[in-house]
């Protein structure tokens, strides 16, 4: 299945998240660990459509998200920058959600800077990160 | 906001719906009405896309759906023969959504023939309807 690029922004503006974790690391000097992903979540019946966005960025996994539920996920840095974000500029989505990616790629930029590695940092990443993804309902 | 067609399928392979309400109505000679809609439902910070959905297609209401919920819908069968339907045979909906959208088309092509209006028919209605929207969370 063959994706057009405008179809793939209206399901992201649907389904897609961008997501910022940040979890509790002892081993890290800043104690957390920071980790953004670009999630798009799908009952298993649509399990195809996740391996056609997986086959168009050529980057992430499918994977078991919940129950009946499938994922398609990019956690690599790397392909977040060298894929994801050109795509969602080149492309920009409709709804509220492009606010969340602008955040998103501002923490994405954080990290390539290495403020993630300093408490500092992560507090402005944390407080980044509540500001994103209000009214969604998962 | 201008939507591109390419765009509304992917928005609507997400969020949208095709259904098929029936309801008890004593006044009918076959007792049941029959009530096809289409809807995209969205939480209200993006209201502003259903807006532009509705000024795209030209037909239909945004309206309350439940909560923070907003949602647009065509029940009119004349818009949804006029502009719905053709639409969507046009630009093919690319998720499992499409069957239900095939037998939404089905049901409303029985309605055109009147078979909603005589038990037998509601009956096959049901059954059809029985088999839509399968997977769904809402």
């Amino acid at each position: 299945m063959k994706l057009d690029a405008q179809w793939i922004v209206g399901f992201v503006d649907g389904e897609g998240c961008f997501y910022i974790g940040i979890n509790r690391h002892a081993e890290m000097t800043a104690k957390y660990q920071v980790l953004p992903e670009f999630t798009v979540v799908q009952h298993k019946r649509d399990i195809q459509l996740l391996h056609a966005l997986k086959d168009f960025f050529g980057c992430g996994v499918v994977r078991t998200n919940h129950g009946d539920r499938m994922s398609y996920r990019v956690r690599s840095i790397e392909h977040l920058v060298d894929k994801i974000l050109p795509f969602f500029e080149k492309h920009e989505l409709k709804s509220k959600k492009r606010q969340d990616f602008i955040k998103f790629r501002q923490v994405i930029h954080w990290i390539q800077q290495e403020k993630h590695l300093v408490p500092k940092g992560i507090e402005e990443i944390r407080v980044l990160a509540k500001t994103m993804n209000t009214g969604r309902e998962r």
